[in-house]
């Protein structure tokens, strides 16, 4: 599952059946990707988050028919020993004192 | 979903039978990568969209048995605190005014 | 949908059942990636074309138990304002007076 | 499948249904991508493991409900003429004495 | 399907059931991306190859419960106007007098 960050609510009018009772998230990876995702546990924005692709994307949703590749499945507490990301954080939390991903990449 | 920008119409003589019928467009997404997509929404040259990938792409079209596995879901307005993006913007409409996606790749 | 370009036949003698029967093509995509795809269309070496991924590329194979990722599924004409590509050209059609995908990644 | 590399155990309250009852790792890849995986296997924090990807992720769980896109399918001894990788070593096995793929890519 | 070359047998000994008594191979592409491979052709170590991904690699197991993403298909003897690659080469055997792939990524 991809590790990405809840950056807003994505506003968008005109769309296909299959997403008309969805919220819509913009979702921002380590790495600068931007992507849009529907949301299965109610993130708020900012929080870091984990989201499945392809098929599980449909599978993770309370309505198996949304028209989705991308889902936002767990909110991330933390990893290893560090405490929850402080709000406003940049880095996923488990690496805030410590390299950022996008510089290995 | 990935976020992409309609370029253009696609002219396509010779295609699979399972295509026939549908338009096909020229997306590109913010990192420069183009593609061709099928559209389930209507979208206008130029306008910034959203479009599955996957078996998600097919599920997303009024006919199911297209052969596609790019389909633009939904046409975005905006999101954050900017407006609608201007005609001609190079940018997606929520990075208007700030870094590009592609600088950060 | 991704575009690439037909580099050559590929001569391959051992090769699992579910392949016996194709012609299989070396693509390149923009980005210099180089693929084996099999072809639905007939398209012929130094066409641009576009290919479809996953379980489409299966569908859009006369016979859907052809094991394959990747299908050739149109033929490029052209994209925009411009005319056909001419032959030889190692950039898309669409982009041929412009600037070169390779140079945005 | 993609060769990854266990981090840590992921703390997660917040998750949909279908992951209740599994426990998330921390995975990295050589390049180093951070990514959120199910483990079939049971592997310790800091081996090196591979993981399959798409819907074989499922398959690969005991409980094919899961609802998961990368799964922890077996642990790496090694590869190659090299015995296994030391404790602690930020190579996979079969490279530690050799190029990182990272400095390839 | 992505060109590989088969570099190794891997060695593990904890892995999932559906993957007991399938060989595994570790494969190298241009890029120098190294992933794990099952085998449905047989491949010797050091030929180039070509395998298919997500579904269709289950699909080219002559067991198609097999737990992969990745499955060789066919040994690569050549394509263009060049003979087959000779034994040790680290090019694939159409670009054995030209760029190396990686040099265009």
């Amino acid at each position: 599952m991809d590790i990405v960050r809840v950056m807003d609510e994505l506003v968008c009018t005109r769309r296909v059946e299959g997403l008309r009772h969805h919220a819509l998230r913009i979702v921002r990876s380590a790495q600068g990707v931007v992507s849009v995702a529907t949301d299965a546990v109610g993130a708020p924005v900012g929080s870091w988050v984990f989201a499945t692709t392809g098929s599980a994307a449909r599978l993770a949703m309370p309505d198996h028919t949304a028209i989705t590749d991308l889902t936002i499945c767990g909110i991330i507490d933390h990893w290893g020993q560090e405490g929850p990301a402080p709000v406003g954080t940049t880095n996923p939390p488990g690496l805030a004192g410590g390299a950022k991903p996008a510089d290995r990449t």
